[in-house]
């Protein structure tokens, strides 16, 4: 799945991937009307609202792309409504032949690590049969728990030819009260990434290892030491846009090769028409809006790269 | 809601919770067989067999115990069906006055974690409604991005008197990886461990915060040190019997009011009847094992705590 990840970001010259987080306020009002016209102020009312958006949105940008990154989170605060969702966003977009990045940050020890790694990635017996459970590409996985808890994710991994991104240095501002804390005079985010640098190595497609990474686009600096640490991890780059990173910032998650990064705007695309800067769509033209974002982060993106 | 799990561990004797993490291969044949009958090798069918099997051990262990703890990567594995299956298990144990313990080890970004929090423990806004997602009592918590990754739990916590047990140190093999780094001369998991206490003194019940930890039975040493360090901080410690906790490892966890712990056993309960010593029971009487097993580790920690 990593060559198919990377043969679709030089398709499209775009290394980016859609955060399709709906919160419910991000959601025009016509399309919450009519959801709620049809399943009342529901859990069900919520999740028809949130799928319709997601559709408008993957319809209008999925040519440009290439992934998605569904947080389901978003999706698992309207319960077993919002999950059934989450699903049908999973399927529509890999029918859409979007690679699929579920972003559920699991993580445990060994035997319940397997079972989120067989639900998420991989197929579960029952008796004589196997199946799918979310079927997602690639899933991001929190790494407290040490080897034995990220190892039957790379399992499931290399029975299926899918792939993971393990939490190293993450986006948010108190990232670094453990992260950042000096082990042998060096950030435990850099043991992380080392670690991930390790796993990875037997987990290798053609340039890349199907172990990646995440590390925020917040912490540009990070990125750089972290780029050097792990040459053939693929890093998965959120916080652009709306948490603050910008195209230049960027330039370090990459490799000479223009590869090795993929940077995730959620916020910054899927509510874009609530921006100053495309606010003429107006909400009837949230779609367009996004797409229209989504050319401009490219445009950022391929600036920074160029002018490095 | 701390106030009601302490009340009930006094009142049953047993700061006990039975783990209800199923496999398929628990669940005895006779279950699975009728329902493969009526829903065929599927995941619903798989689905309905934990149903049926979850039910058995909770009508008969309901008046021994406090509180249960489902596991719901068990469930995720199944799709939507074992999802479905969660929430239902969640109903029934709350509707049978047990303290519910979703062991969902969630944590994300601020805004990330907010949709955790109210998919599990809060409630969503729809419109001018609100509803509860999956509406367990407690949540375990990843602490690996910090604070802002914590604290939207914690409000939720607040509104709704519910709590959390965050992470500390784990009961699995590798938790030292990362956990046991040490920082300016101490392990990773003290720090952790005095970042819960400062979370849990603003967030009391009585003798005890609302704020909790996860600390492995597999670590009597490392717990003994943790218990010190967070006085009015219960502990919820996994790993009691099939991962090779014993009742004697566990008597540094409690404080001196017989408080301030609760021990999980999964597989040594709803698997016992696979034991040699519960092989009496047959498969027929998985329940009733179950039943024995829960008695005899009450028996095993009352007379640790009694012994010390």
């Amino acid at each position: 799945m990593i060559q198919t990840l990377i043969a679709k970001i030089k398709k499209t010259g775009a290394p980016i991937v859609v955060g399709l987080d709906p919160m419910l306020n991000y959601v025009p009002e016509h399309i919450q009307k009519k959801a709620f016209a049809e399943y009342g102020e529901t859990l069900e009312g919520a999740a028809e609202a949130v799928w319709e958006y997601n559709k408008g949105i993957i319809d209008a940008v999925w040519d440009l792309i290439p992934a998605v990154k569904p947080q389901i989170a978003m999706y698992e605060q309207f319960g077993l409504e919002g999950l059934r969702v989450f699903k049908k966003t999973v399927d529509y977009c890999r029918e859409k032949g979007l690679v699929v990045i579920g972003d559920i940050k699991r993580g445990d020890i060994g035997s319940t690590s397997e079972a989120y790694a067989v639900g998420h990635l991989g197929k579960v017996n029952v008796g004589g049969h196997a199946f799918y459970g979310f079927g997602e590409d690639f899933v991001t996985v929190n790494p407290y728990l040490g080897s034995d808890g990220v190892k039957p994710f790379i399992k499931v991994c290399q029975e299926e030819k899918k792939g993971i991104f393990v939490l190293v240095k993450t986006s948010n501002p108190s990232s670094g009260e453990f992260q950042d804390r000096l082990v042998e005079g060096r950030p435990l985010y850099e043991l992380v990434g080392e670690k991930v640098a390790e796993w990875g190595r037997e987990c290798m497609g053609e340039e890349y290892s199907y172990v990646g990474a995440v590390v925020g686009a917040t912490y540009p600096e990070q990125g750089k030491i972290l780029r050097k640490l792990m040459p053939k991890t693929f890093i998965l780059v959120p916080g652009y846009g709306a948490q603050g990173g910008k195209g230049a910032d960027l330039v370090h998650f990459f490799n000479e090769d223009g590869l090795g990064a993929i940077i995730n705007s959620s916020r910054g695309i899927i509510a874009a028409y609530k921006q100053e800067k495309y606010a003429s769509y107006g909400n009837e033209g949230y779609a367009d809006a996004a797409r229209a974002a989504v050319l401009d982060m490219r445009e950022d993106i391929a600036g920074a790269l160029e002018g490095r």
